[in-house]
């Protein structure tokens, strides 16, 4: 018998992904499901994507260089320069999708049994990234209640220790949809100052911020620059998320030039998605424009509708596509399965991401659900509606 | 002051890119370089990749399966088929490259402080993968006198330790174009055997064997498939290295379940990259024996020219499309920058790897060279003049 690492076997399965076997038999039993468990938008990907990898037409596929191509670098400079983010060349690398991003951030900022505070419920990939490199994920517990508002300092400051190198999270918040307001942002920037931590700042959803909110990137606050990392991505940006494109972007060049050399260590970044992001980074902001007021539209939809629902507890989300609710149930990942297996209207069920796997405290998040508003509005009406008739008759609902 | 970490700053920089700048200095001031230093093919990529990749119709760029496109996974089954290898679809995941594929095996085997056997020298970015995820790299020291072959048996059995949890090796090994016997290979999976190890067998050379030899793959040993992790890549099979798909296949699902996890961590690779590579695993068989003609006749240029050349040692090759030679200089190293920097005929000069850097040994390999014979006959013939007058001028010559 052959004895497989503790650091993979210990990993968490991914909750997003877990339950796909029961969606496929629902599918193969010929029910029709709504995903709203997964973050792959509908909305279509910009159309000069292909346009450029079409008329890509040399004869060698060849390796590009390790940090990107230096279009695509050029063209992320131009992009951040419309936030007030100003970097140069030798500050971007091109990463493997935002997920590489945040694997090699990690490896740079801390060594094995190292810690790493996260707001939480988080983005349950950033367990897998920091078990495979055996670094220790501590939570900084965030409520339904408050919106998944950060708590108070004091309360981050007693779980800081030497062990502690990094303070990761994602702003626009996945799964919460939370917008951290600019003091929040700003007492991060404090505690990382004054603990000596790194930021690894995923601001994946930049441009997904509704009413009118001010949005405050940790790329912004010069005064904590050599130690903010921050991550992107194409994926939700320009709804190209098989792209995988993302990067590493840090005025620490010093943090740089040791990513690089994880970068060489796996060659290179595919060169026709590379052509292509090249194009999606010079997408117009008027998309953005017409994106957001789809997801604005879709957002109050799922807000409006849970909240006519008893029981149902969920605060206003403001960015991102998600939305955290607490579900009058015992168990939402059995409540999940149930609508998958025992439950339909018509042939048609829903399915949602159980969220106990987005917090790493024992026992949190289980009457929690993550909903993400990725389909049009005719279908989010059916999908909440469904959701309605399964909790009025789930067979362990609590109220 | 902000501090990374030990394992990425004491991680070894790539020695096939680091000397980079110098060649980017020399082609500032005008000096043609023939760039022997990377594995990077002139070959053609079969036009199948692109063809399919530009008939991509899909509006959304949406993320492909963790484990890969269900379509890619049975062309590669197919092509295993006709080398006696039987993976089944849940046996196979496509990872971004073989670098990825090699991370995630590494993972999957090995805990931090855990150890992995390695002939040296060996593909250096080994080192970034081990030292990434803080496993050891033992080295099983091979000689250029014996043409790279492997040392007996009971010169490996004294380093294994309760910490070795695999062997792992490239065959046809990079940078030395080793093709291992049909004992060596039993031999090893005899230790493997007898050890409990896993055997991580990068085998993305497979094709390229000369002199009409006969391959031995660890695929093909019956007995020890539930410890065999194959590691695949399209990069060099198919002349596609920027394309970064690779895969890992392996018989025991066990692993292969686990790995996936992994995989669902960074999501999944590219889904355009996977179309095209479809096409590429059904390219016929009469593809590589023309690829192979080529390659032969370069490596019998470079073989027969470097034996010309007084004081250089340089057994016949007979895989991959590398030679690593000791040549009679103070530091191979040196000897590089020294050509880029002060050396050329008629503007033109040559690029090659330093070999220290594949070492793990300290001190070994100082005087050694990798040479990849990716140009065409004329370029490497050109090459091969400029090196032996190169090694006539050099001030640091020990002839």
């Amino acid at each position: 018998m052959m004895n497989l690492s503790k650091r993979i076997t210990s990993m968490q399965e991914s909750p997003i992904r877990k339950l796909v076997p029961y969606a496929q038999a629902a599918k193969a039993n010929g029910k029709k499901v709504y995903h709203l468990n997964i973050g792959q938008p509908d909305i279509e990907t910009p159309s000069s994507f292909m346009e450029a990898i079409r008329n890509f037409d040399e004869k060698v596929l060849a390796y590009s260089l390790s940090q990107g191509m230096p279009e695509l670098i050029d063209s992320m400079i131009d992009y951040y320069k419309k936030y007030d983010m100003h970097f140069e060349n030798d500050e971007i690398l091109i990463t493997n999708g935002g997920s590489e991003a945040l694997l090699f951030a990690m490896i740079a900022v801390a060594d094995a049994g190292d810690e790493v505070l996260v707001p939480e419920p988080f983005y349950t990939n950033y367990n897998g990234f920091t078990s495979a490199v055996d670094v220790k994920v501590v939570p900084i517990t965030c409520k339904a209640e408050e919106g998944f508002h950060l708590p108070n300092r004091k309360s981050i400051e007693d779980i800081i220790n030497p062990k502690t190198k990094a303070i990761m999270l994602s702003n626009p918040g996945n799964p919460t949809g939370v917008v951290y307001t600019k003091e929040e942002i700003h007492m991060l920037a404090d505690l990382a100052k004054e603990y000596n931590l790194f930021i690894l700042a995923d601001e994946v959803y930049r441009e997904f911020v509704y009413d009118g909110l001010e949005y405050t990137s940790f790329g912004n606050i010069k005064e904590i620059q050599d130690r903010v990392v921050i991550i992107d991505s194409v994926s939700k940006r320009y709804s190209a998320c098989g792209a995988r494109i993302g990067s590493v972007a840090c005025k620490n060049k010093e943090l740089i030039k040791e990513v690089l050399k994880l970068c060489q260590g796996r060659l290179c970044v595919p060169t026709l998605e590379q052509v292509g992001a090249i194009e999606l980074y010079k997408t117009p902001e008027s998309y953005f424009k017409t994106v957001n007021k789809e997801y604005e539209k879709r957002r109050d939809i799922v807000y409006t509708e849970l909240n006519k629902m008893p029981g149902v507890l969920c605060k206003k989300p403001t960015g991102a596509f998600y939305v955290a609710a607490k579900l009058p149930v015992d168990d939402a990942e059995k409540f999940v399965i149930w609508m998958l297996k025992d439950f339909d209207i018509d042939g048609e069920t829903l399915m949602m991401a159980p969220a106990e796997g987005f917090y790493a405290t024992p026992g949190l998040g289980k009457d929690e659900v993550r909903i993400a508003y990725v389909l049009n509005e005719d279908d989010l009406m059916k999908s909440m509606n469904l959701l309605k008739v399964a909790l009025e008759l789930y067979p362990n609902k609590t109220i």
